[in-house]
Parts: structure tokens; sequence; C-alpha cells
């Protein structure tokens, strides 16, 4: 009920790189500061040049295969507890989310500080494939402003849930309603494209919003953008809404899911199958709170969706680059367990694991590391591991036994995995004097050290 | 669409610390450390006691409100690339887990290695609430281990999908089922639960799946399991599986997602939805490659749906020191980003959050922190923050001016923090310089040194 991978292009042998780095904390090969880990060569193609028989089913409202980002680490990650981007830090920031391909750019709204009018100006004038946004409060006076910068276009955002009227801008559902087409109106005779979007829309009264929506599509509205402010929609709620909402307005949909409840990449996925044609990310996922869909994230989700579609668009190699200039600029790590580029996303370490890694990596990966210009690893160095793994490391080294030896090796080294962790070289110097005896005939049942 | 927080006890006044700590790297109030923060008192009781509107519809398959624990940091988590357990450790984790109110404790096989055996014969001695579990490879030699351990049940797994019938262990249906009854008949006549799961579900053949489900279901397992093995499926295609399933099988239902594509908390949730009745967590998630539910996520996930449930059932403010046990046990950091717990989780910067925020929390939270002993912060030291935000923090200043004042006040922060990332320090000094010079009648245009 799964895709598998898609064939590996046929320049890149099997793909996988013996010893190339994976992740910040990746380790080469043999490393002592990471032990217990190593790259692997595996032995058959791991993805077979044949038909996938569990490519998901797509309907006519699907845009799975057919999705554009709106990249707002310029904008929603300039909201994030840590982050100060100066103007050559956002300007590189920039070039490098163009290079990786994105379809737009959101920066933060030129009504916020001079500085930040300045900086939307110049990254305009960079000449970017990407289209430059920025996001503007619904209200004339900041339209005004970023009608002037030079942007292609602009994000118009008003909250419309009871919470956000009562306790934030105090307006009710005619005042924005006037206000949004007063805003549009006039941003569309600058000849910018315009989004309008409800915030805290999952909060919202549904007939206000399927009524604002409508009047906007109407008068012309780019595309309409449902937000999940607070991080409260569940996948089959995104679906429900955006689906419903599919059948009112013909423009484009913008959907942004923020992470407080641990749902903002399949949030975005579940908005794509209900017919959503663009997805908020940030580098990270940065942004207030916890933040929104992380762009590696979402690229992982897409890519296991349509593995030709991402990867005909997107720089995958680039990824792990742009979020190293991120985590850098805003002075977090990488997390341990991000998608992709996390340092141990394709490190395999279960005995069971590992054996069926060595024959054929579908077996345990959904995504290709080559895809990304990253490297599997098989952590063979504990009590978990299994003889296939030892087997593996021990022709790594030269040595060859009988798979009876095999075992017997693996089982001393797990005697050792047990009262203490063990790194490559413990079970390196395991293999070579387990082999060593062999050769001399001793007892081959002797403890190690 | 969502259900609000729920109502404060109220013996916790308004519930919000005032300089309580928030997160690994949270600050207390006004410290240098971690420049631009503050705790904050808010007016008004952010959780007021009155029906919520936006409460999700249930339906009779859901066990969103009745939903179980197995909590296999253990098992599960000694797959993660950098664990390794000792005897004690893994004694202090399950105390630790069991106190926080977990409902199962699943620990690796015994037939792993002798003292992964002993720990586990140790740890059933515990005498814990929880239930202790076992996770055995479908095969009588593993069972018959298992069951000399101690333990209350076994979880026996196969690979199922034609991956890994191929590639890991070579065994078709007809083997596997009969395998599986000769297990589950053995364990039984020990009295000892038992759950029958296949491995990597959602590549698996529909038919393969839901036939022995049935036989197993006949023959008196106490639960099934679906596991998402490769973390490849989506939210809907969970529902989907799990709706099917609950129509043929009368027992239980677990289910085990890892996170690969970023779904892992999202799929645990629609399971809930479509009829499981038990979730596999891991504390901050660890598992084989970026592993699985993280605890501390679905517990954020969960308490969104049902705060009764989760506040009566799980100790949350011990959610913090819990993952903290692990993340030390394991040398990794918890995740700039990590659900609830993450330094930045409950911290608001832009303007317009801010200020809605100090009116209502409600409004930009959908976790209130308090209900996992943390506290919310208002970042206000930077070019996007707004004047509401200043007036806070000049009134925890004991400074009192009028609106336009705090305005321009504003306005000269942001001037600063357009040029370089600004503290606590450099806003409270802007505050009373301006304030100073207002005194000393000198013109209150002046720039801030």
């Amino acid at each position: 009920m799964c895709p598998s991978c898609e064939p590996e292009p046929a320049a890149n042998g099997n793909g996988h790189a013996n010893g190339a780095s994976n992740g910040t904390n990746g380790s080469s090969n043999g490393s002592n500061s990471h032990p217990g880990f190593t790259a692997v060569q595996t032995k058959s193609n791991p993805h077979p040049h044949r038909a996938n028989p569990y490519q998901p089913v797509g309907d006519f409202l699907s845009n799975v295969s057919n999705f554009k980002i709106i990249e707002s680490t310029l904008r929603e990650g300039e909201q994030f507890a840590n982050a100060f981007f100066d103007t050559e830090k956002k300007i590189e920031i920039a070039k490098a989310l163009d290079d990786f391909g994105v379809d737009y750019i959101e920066l933060t709204s030129p009504a916020a500080s001079e500085q930040s009018r300045a900086d939307c100006e110049a990254i305009c004038k960079l000449g970017l494939k990407a289209k430059i946004l920025t996001h503007i409060r619904c209200h004339m006076d900041d339209a005004r402003i970023a009608v002037q910068t030079g942007v292609d276009g602009v994000d118009v955002v008003i909250g419309t849930s009871s919470y956000l009227m009562e306790h934030s801008h105090g307006k009710d559902m005619t005042y924005i309603t006037n206000t949004a087409i007063e805003v549009i109106n006039y941003v569309k005779s600058h000849n910018i494209e315009i989004r309008f979007s409800s915030e805290d829309s999952f909060r919202s009264n549904l007939v206000d919003l399927l009524s604002i929506y409508s009047t906007v599509d109407k008068i012309g509205v780019n595309r309409v953008g449902i937000a999940d402010t607070v991080g409260c929609a569940s996948p089959r709620q995104v679906y429900d809404l955006i689906r419903t909402l599919r059948g009112v307005v013909s423009c484009d949909i913008e959907t942004h899911f923020h992470n407080d409840t641990g749902c903002a990449i399949a949030n975005a996925y579940c908005a794509l199958e209900a017919g959503a044609t663009h997805i908020d990310t940030s580098v990270l996922g940065i942004g207030e709170r916890n933040g929104i869909t992380p762009l590696g994230g979402l690229m992982a989700r897409m890519i296991v969706a349509d593995r030709d579609y991402v990867m005909g668009k997107y720089k995958l190699h680039k990824l792990k680059d742009i979020e190293e200039l991120v985590a850098q600029a805003v002075e977090v790590n990488i997390p341990f367990n991000n998608p992709v580029t996390g340092f141990c996303s394709f490190t395999h370490k279960s005995g069971v694991h590992a054996k069926a890694i060595l024959n054929n990596p579908t077996t345990y990966e959904i995504i290709n590391p080559a895809d990304f210009g990253l490297s599997r690893y098989v952590h063979f160095a504990s009590r978990i591991t299994g003889w296939n793994a030892i087997k593996s490391r021990a022709n790594q080294l030269g040595v060859e036994m009988t798979d009876e030896q095999y075992k017997e090796c693996t089982a001393k080294i797990k005697l050792l995995a047990d009262i203490r962790p063990i790194t490559v070289d413990d079970t390196d110097s395991i293999i070579r004097d387990f082999q060593r005896n062999l050769k001399l005939g001793r007892d081959h049942t002797t403890r190690p050290e």
C-alpha cells in the first residue's frame, strides 16, 4: 500500500557510497568518534527497475503530484524565538532556497520595521527564479507599503476565529470582508499576485470562512489560504475542510500548518490530497513556538508519494547544506531525529534489520538516502546485532570464515556488548582475534578481554 | 473545529508561573543567557470555564478518548543508533515510565542476548503497575525463552510484506500462519497475554493480512498489531486499513508507526480514530533510524483531543524529566522543536501574537503549558515586536506611560533591533532611559545609544 523507491539512475551504480558522510553527526567508516557505525555497500541493486505494486491510487482532487512550495523561512522563520537575520544572511538564505527550487519565497512584512522594508526591496532586486512574496496584515497601510517594494505577490492575513476576533483585532466579519475587498482590489490594481488567508482557520466558523472565501474568489484573488495557526488540526479535519473549500472556490488553495501537536507534515500531505495547491514551509520548520511544516520533512513525505515529481523539481542534495545554513544562523542543532538529515535517519541496528538491509535496502528504507546525497549505515557493535552484520564487517576487513564461525564470533561480540557500549575498534579486534585464534588452532571459545 | 484548552484547576490561579523554567534552554526572567525572553503573567484567565464549541465529534469507532500506551523505549528505543542501557538505567527508565502512567512497558527480546534476558527478569520482579511485555520473533525458540522471564505478555512479530518475505526471513504466508498458531497457542497455555503483529503492514498484501489476523483472532490472541515498519504510511491510509481491520477482528488493535516521513504522531491519531486501541511510543521517539511515535508528541496530540482523559491518566508534569533522563542516557539533545518541551514551544514573538497572548493565551496556544508544569514566554526584544509586548514589559519594570509613549518607545527598540540581536537588558535600558528622559523633559526622539 506504499510506494517503494524508484529505480536508481544508471550512472550512480547502486548509489550508496561507502564511507560518505551521513548527517551532521555522521561518521566516516570505522571512525572512533562515532563508535559502532559503518557505511555499507549493499550486494544487490536496492532499487530494481520494476513496476511498483504499492503506488497509491490518486484521485481528481489530489495535488500530491503537482504541489508548490511557499518557503517562509524569511517570514515565519523570523518569528522563531532564536531568529535574527541580517540583510546578508537573508540574501544568502534566499539564494539557497531559490537554487533548491522552491516556487515562492515569503518575506517579513515591510511594515514590521524599516530594515524589513529595505531587505524586502533588496531581495526583490536579486532577480531570483522564485517569486517573492511578502506577508501583511489585512490593512491598507500595510498594503500600500508592500506594493512599493517590488514583490511579485502579497500574502494578506486576518484572524477569523472567535478567539482572535474577540482578543486580538476586535473586528467582526463584516469589517473583515470589507477590508479584504479593499486591500485585494488595491493590490490587484498594481498587477501583483494576491492571496487572502484566514488565521486560525480550524477554530473559525465554517460558514463565515466559506462565505468570505467565496467572496474574495469572485473578485479575483489568486489564492486563498487555510492556516492552522495554533497547530490544533488533525489530518482528517484538514482533508475535510480543504475538500469542502475546493468545491467553493476556483482559485488556488494555500495551506499553513503549525506543529504544536506534531501533525504539520501529515496535515500538509492530507491538504494536497484534498486539493490544496501550495504548502507553506520553513527550513527545519522554524517559526512561532515550535514552528511549521519543515521543508526537509515535506520532501521526505512527498518523495515517497511521487519521486519523479520531487526529483525533477528540487535539488534534494542541497537540503543538508540549507538546513545547516539556517541552523547556524539561528543557533540551533539539527535535531537527532530530523527527517532525512538527522544523524541516524538511515542507520540500521537490530540484527533482523541489518540482515535484510544487507540483502536489499528497500526492506527497511522507504527513502533512498542517495537521492539526498547521503549514505546508509549499519550499526553492528551492539548486543542486538546479528551474524549477518558481523559477516559483512568481517568481509570489509578481509576476514573470511564459515557461517558457523561468524555466528560464534558474533556471540563473543554480543557478550562484550552486554557489559558496556562497544566501538567499531572493539568489534574489529574481536573479529581479528577470533580469526587469529582459528588459524593458530586455539580454543575459539575464549572470552574476549 | 478544534477543542480549546479546558478550564484551569482553581487552586492554580491562572496557572502560569512567572519566571519558571521552560524547557532545557528555557530562561528565567530577565536572564542575560537567553536574551529577549521573559515569562509572562497574563491578565485574564486563559482557560475560562465555558463549554467548548470546537470539540470534535467522535464516532463509535474512535478510541481517541480511550487509548492505551505501549511504551517501547526499552525495546524499540534500544534499537536507536546511540542507545546502550545497562541494567540500572533500564530499571530507572522503567520506574519513571511506570510512575508517568503508561499502560505497558515493552522490553528487548530475551533471546537477543544473555543480559537482555537477565534485565527482562529483573524488570518483571520490580512489581510495577504497568504490564511488562517482551518483543520476540515469531519462532518457538524465542517464545520458550520469553515465557520463562515472568513477563505479563509477549509481542510476536513477523514480516509479511513481499520485501521482507523475499529478502529477510524467506518464509511464505502458509509457514507464517502455521508458526503463528503454534507460538500463540504455546504462549496462551502459559496464561500470558499475546499480541500477533505483521511487520511492514502497509506494504503487505491486504488479503494476506486480513486472513492471518482473522485466523489469530479466532484462536484467541489478545491484540493484533499493525506496524508501519518503514514509515511510509499516510494518515488516510492508516485510517482506511485500521477501519477495515476493525471490522474483521474483535480483539484489541495495537499500532506502531515509524517517523521516516514525519507522520508518526498523526498516524497514531488516525489509527485511534479508526478503532485502534493501543499506540506504541518511545521517549523522544527513539528507535531504528529516526524512530517512532514519541511519547511526548502523542501527549501533545491527545491532550488537545481529550484533556480530561489524558490529565486523569498520565503525570504530564513528569514528561520533561523523563525526556531528559532518556536524552542523557542516549547522549542526544532534546530537539529545539520538540513538542511541548522544546525550548520555544510556548514562546511568542511577533507583535500580533504577543498582543493577543497577553490578552488571552488561548488565542495562540492550543496546549496550556501549565498542564505540563511549564510556562509561556513572550519574546519582546526583536524588530517584529509590538507596543503591547513592550507595555507589558514596562509594567513588569514598574514603568507607567501613556499608550502613545509606549508606541514611541517601541519604535526606538525596533530601531536598535533592526541593527543587531538585542537582549532583555537592551530593551529594559531603552524603556528606562525613555522614561527618565520623559521625566527630565528631554527630547524623547533621541536615538538609543
